[in-house]
């Protein structure tokens, strides 16, 4: 890890000029902060259906020596002064940027609150050295109070209640109440700045700000501006002493919500209390589930990284927008960790289902493109939630479907829309909202009697393949097999013998047909367009319909393990595997956008590790443990292949450029926001490690690979805390307190009982 | 002016730094560049009814001397290196930055060609020192290639042919075929660079890139990257020998077409050759009305520069999107210096009027809301062009309508509207179209009489007033007073005598309900809107409907006298008058966004200039000519309470923020894109030196402020040039040729005669 070290529960950044910026999130369920290894990156807070951004993310920490006139920013460092430290912490819930530099220390923390949508800045300088320091400090962060485009609305002005500036968009007819952002300080400051232009100056910028040269900030209120909140400090510090100061940034809707959030977090120690808090929540996901293997660098992923990322996918999608299919894929996996919320987070999903069963492609804000496959993501989130409380009741709440009976005759144009369209009329429980997806899916049957491709499924960049309503997704006719065998595991469950027929024979037409029409030389197809053309065919492999025929247990042990050579032969790389190959070329209007993609880019070629995660539970279902670990060390940012990949060793990336691009092939320009998070967790947990939850009791499948001998894993399930050793021997079975059981599913004992498991393979 | 002089026909910038960005604008009928006085601004082609971006506009021009290794952009000087010289020559229709240091002189020269969608550089390097220089000479701009936002479609590589580069977005679903961009050179060179990344670095910026330090650009094509076209030469000049080259850019479907235009561009001696064809397009305009008074800022507004900038907005509009009121206005003023372009550019616009006689807001890019004043700005534009051109046959001639009976029933919702709408089913003649207008209008009237206010009028900040459909706008009215009366002009001229009565009774009742409904205290109130109430009544005073009664000729002089008495007595600042006095300082619903503006900007008491002309003209009509210069000097530029308000001497500006603002007063935060231009043209032409055309002559009727006791003024008229000398002294009257003439009407002899004409007044 050329960008530093993990230490406890942090990745310490000591790499001040990494090959790309390396993010951190700080988020609760209302608002968001992208985090930077400088501590920049935007604030925005959801606010019914909408966002409303509070911040840009430029942010800094000025230093003014008295004596030197020498100024830097002690977290942005522009002109590369030889810092004797720079650290940043990544902290599960915070970030701390610790420079040291001319006898100075200074750290510069962020947070985002646990319970309101507050931002928190800590600054923190500490006279290190032996002689006495006189200087001036300089905190700025630039809100960004425009809702609208027309900039006359905005203003700022000092508010001496918050201690601190508020910014206005008094506008007319806003798309949200949101008219206010204050920035508030809980110590005196010596002056302040509200206008960009005159911080920075009309021809300087961050890296010389012309304020600071002149020494004085105008200590005035503007409009119709770009705006900043700049606060000044004149500091005189004795050796080994330190000032400490803190701001919190929130929107509100009036000024009073500004006195009382402004209020409520610049108390006595506010800060510390708040990173304790996020300490804490995190601390509670790692107990959960703990491996101990010889694999250091994946017992941190498994233990607490990879829990931290799947954890923002369940509650902010993809970010840009909650993708339906993706935050019900990151809460099926988040399950173990919360019940409770992941049920609340399920509830609130099902109501972007529309009424004829099929879910809309994103919410919050909202995206209409018809993708077909958001049914099938359903039943297994709710099997998950089933099988890790045992609460069968969730079946039976009521939740309102998104009005209008389908995405053509629904919502409106309108890029955001609003709460009333949220809560239609009619409701259904649950179960309900389960059913309808599936009789969605299965209803809408092509010429081969596979299910219609519509906009796209999963891989949404084959956008243009079913819109004329002809083409065919083998793939999503695949994953409904699946998903009607999650469904059928939850009809079993509550014994609706009628219903479980039906299904059956449903999933079993599917099937022949998927096995008539969608494979060819031992694999998979991806589907057929609207020409009645076949993608995926001898001209080019894709990678999920074979992972996912495994999934869907489409044929014998032996077929699919042939299929999964075929993976092998035709997909793999030296960093993963690439989702199809060869990559397009030439761009097929009946295709979609992912044949105008550059080779190796994104669907194109791409070493898509949202697809590489599948595929290694596919090889464990076929009990290939050891190319199932092989192809997760293949994506994983310790593989020496991938030294100059970019990404953030703390978490897992959408996508490897793949082999064929001419010129960033293994780069990763991006990370945090992928299900492979999710998927790879639940790979680690529930595949290689093999226990995974049921509503009896946890089930032991292990599938190690062949370099681990051992390892030990700590489960907490039902409230009960399972301590498992699991190796190879002599003597194989499943031992629990020392007492050979029947099976692999390991009964629930009453609560708070500690479980020793030993298990031989 | 603190920010440089007047020289020939260029503005001359001597101070690198002045208060805000100074700015020109080069284009053509097809292509705009905004370009600031570092030589830096956007690039954009119109294809049909949208834009394609082509550049961002961060260019500059890098020295690195290999002696001492100094690198500094010759344009930007970031560093406020202590030059020797800087200029920028703001040209008509080019502009050149010339910059002296270290010995080297560097002249940055850019232009659009006149009859291709293609921006061209020039670069020239002189060694002005007395000893041989070796550098490396670096020239970047930033191609924008992205017409979606997947930025896997697009690459750029190196094109032996073009020599260049052509970046590329070969897109699925691309909203235009404009997949290509070339960035070609006329000299060979040693490097280029394509990514943006790669060569400013990831932690660096313009100011400091990393490959200019490093001293090689790699010669790569790119991908899914931010894009820069980089060239790199290694020269040697001896004392005052020179290196030039120049580089092309444009937008194409295909790469044929980036070879045939980046051919024709760069051909030997190309950028003068076109620099000499901006010049000449701009000479025509300059002889067609030439003044020569004591005012000698005035004189060069009127001869130069005003035209220019109204020349601007006949094309562009206000460029974000060509306005209908706005193209209109300008067009009006535009006629004189080219008949036949001016009607084409009418035609043009009228294509955009609704089958139910009101235009769209605004086209190319379309803004569809339910402005109400479209229609009153054609049949002063129609009769200005039978009055300069003679020619009655545009009355006759077909165009479509905007598909659609009226705004509710027409286009869709998209931000682009593609070509098939703007080519309706159902044609109408010009003449067609102007009653179309006006019965539109007659047509949609309230309880009292008077035309209703729906979304808006001229200002467009007071839009919702009106919606409910009950509000009537006093303003609008008698500005239909004034159309009908243009209406009626044109009537009389072809003689249709039933329809004349029709219009007058039409007029005359309207004219009543505003005398009745829309006066109070001497003045003429803005409206009623959908809640009964008055706006503009006692409580707050507008500036327009003033003028306008004027332009309608609502009343007596004398009682219009007493109303603009009103408007010296509400209205007036130091640098103007305010649009409305005093500003609104709590939003109010059924008003709309002006009074949710701050204080003091822009239709919230901001000096409005557009508003301002108006009003010189209202002065000139009742014969206040001195009142009347005075209004103009106050919002003059040259005037000493202005010296901060940051704008270019060459152009006038929209608005100065007003005296109520708390932090800008007094302030133009932008220029050129405002009708002001060409009403204070056509107030200094047509109404201060008096000289107008009509269908049967030139007629005079000047109105001069008392300090000027003759000016010179020189008109071509219908292929005439007329050289009047205006001047007070006895035996008052019209001398042509030394000959008292009856009337004010100076009659058009054959062609190609040089008319001299005495005026005593």
């Amino acid at each position: 890890m050329e960008s530093g070290y993990f230490k406890d529960k942090e990745f310490i950044i000591t790499n001040m000029r990494p090959i790309r910026n390396l993010f951190n999130y700080l988020w609760n369920d209302s608002s968001l902060c992208q985090c930077d290894h400088f501590g920049n990156g935007y604030f925005f807070r959801n606010v019914g259906t909408q966002r409303r951004n509070i911040d840009n993310g430029e942010r800094n920490v000025y230093i003014k020596d008295k004596k030197t006139g020498l100024i830097y920013s002690a977290n942005r460092n522009y002109d590369n002064l030889p810092f004797d430290k720079y650290e940043c912490h990544v902290g599960l819930g915070y970030q701390e940027i610790i420079s040291e530099y001319n006898g100075m220390r200074v750290i510069f923390s962020l947070l985002v609150a646990k319970d309101d949508p507050v931002l928190l800045f800590n600054v923190k300088v500490e006279n290190i050295s032996n002689e006495k320091k006189e200087f001036d400090l300089y905190f700025e962060n630039c809100p960004t109070p425009d809702t609208t485009w027309h900039a006359a609305y905005s203003y700022a002005e000092y508010d001496k209640q918050i201690n601190g500036i508020i910014y206005h968009h008094d506008a007319f007819n806003p798309p949200n109440e949101y008219a206010k952002i204050f920035v508030s300080c809980d110590k005196k400051f010596d002056g302040f700045e509200t206008s960009k232009n005159r911080f920075i100056g009309t021809y300087n910028d961050f890296s010389n700000p012309e304020s600071l040269i002149k020494g004085k900030l105008s200590s005035l209120g503007t409009t119709f501006d770009n705006f900043i909140a700049a606060f000044s400090f004149s500091l005189s510090l004795n050796p080994q002493e330190h000032f400490e100061v803190t701001f919190s940034t929130a929107t509100t809707i009036n000024i009073d919500e500004c006195y009382e959030l402004s209020a409520k977090y610049l108390r006595k120690n506010a800060f510390n209390l708040e990173k304790q808090k996020q300490i804490e929540l995190n601390d509670s996901y790692i107990d959960i589930f703990h491996l101990d293997s010889s694999d250091e660098y994946l017992n941190t992923q498994v233990n607490i990284w990879l829990k931290r990322q799947l954890s923002l996918g369940k509650t902010w999608g993809r970010i840009y927008g909650k993708g339906f299919r993706d935050v019900m894929q990151d809460i099926t996996a988040f399950i173990s960790f919360d019940c409770e919320l992941a049920k609340n987070k399920i509830l609130h999903a099902l109501k972007y289902q529309y009424e004829d069963g099929n879910p809309i492609r994103m919410f919050e804000p909202n995206f209409k493109y018809p993708y077909n496959d958001g049914g099938i993501w359903i039943p297994e989130a709710i099997l998950a939630y089933i099988n890790e409380s045992g609460d069968l009741n969730i079946l039976d709440i009521d939740v309102p479907y998104l009005k209008g009976d389908s995405y053509e005759n629904a919502i409106p144009s309108d890029a955001y829309f609003t709460e009333e369209y949220v809560s239609g009329q009619r409701k259904g429980n649950v179960f309900e909202h389960i059913q309808a997806a599936m009789d969605y899916l299965i209803g809408c049957r092509g010429e081969h009697n596979l299910v219609l491709w519509r906009g796209g499924d999963w891989n949404d960049s084959i956008n243009n393949a079913g819109n004329r309503g002809i083409g065919e997704s083998v793939w999503l006719s695949i994953a409904t097999v699946k998903a009607l065998n999650d469904f059928l595991d939850i009809l079993n469950l509550i014994d609706k013998k009628d219903l479980v027929q039906k299904y059956i024979a449903a999933r079993d037409e599917l099937k022949a047909a998927i096995n008539k029409y969608g494979r060819i030389n031992n694999y998979y197809i991806y589907g057929i367009n609207d020409d009645h053309e076949i993608i995926g065919g001898e001209e080019r492999m894709f990678l999920n319909p074979q992972s996912w025929a495994v999934f869907a247990d489409l044929s014998s042990k032996d077929e699919l393990t042939k299929t999964m050579d075929k993976v092998e032969e035709k997909l793999k790389c030296d960093y993963g595997y690439v989702l199809c190959s060869p990559s397009f070329t030439k761009g097929k209007d009946n295709i979609g956008r992912v044949s105008y993609f550059q080779p190796g880019l994104v669907e194109n070629g791409g070493v898509y590790n949202h697809g590489v995660a599948f595929k290694i539970i596919a090889d464990c279902l076929l009990k290939r443990g050891d190319i199932a670990y092989k192809t997760l060390k293949l994506i994983s940012c310790d593989n020496p292949k991938l030294a100059n990949s970019g990404v953030e060793p703390y978490a897992v990336t959408n996508m490897y450029i793949g082999p064929e691009n001419k010129y960033f092939a293994g780069f990763a320009p991006m990370c945090w926001v992928t299900g492979t998070a999710g998927w790879l967790y639940r790979a680690v947990t529930e595949y290689i490690c093999g226990i995974k939850a049921t509503i009896n009791g946890l089930k032991i499948d292990p599938c190690l690979p062949l370099e681990w001998d051992e390892i030990k894993v700590s489960r907490i399930f039902r409230n009960n805390k399972y301590e498992f050793v699991i190796k190879r021997g002599k003597d194989k079975g499943i031992y629990v307190d020392g007492k050979l059981i029947n099976g692999n599913v390991i009964d629930i004992p009453s609560p708070n009982k500690l479980i020793k498991c030993e298990v031989i393979i």
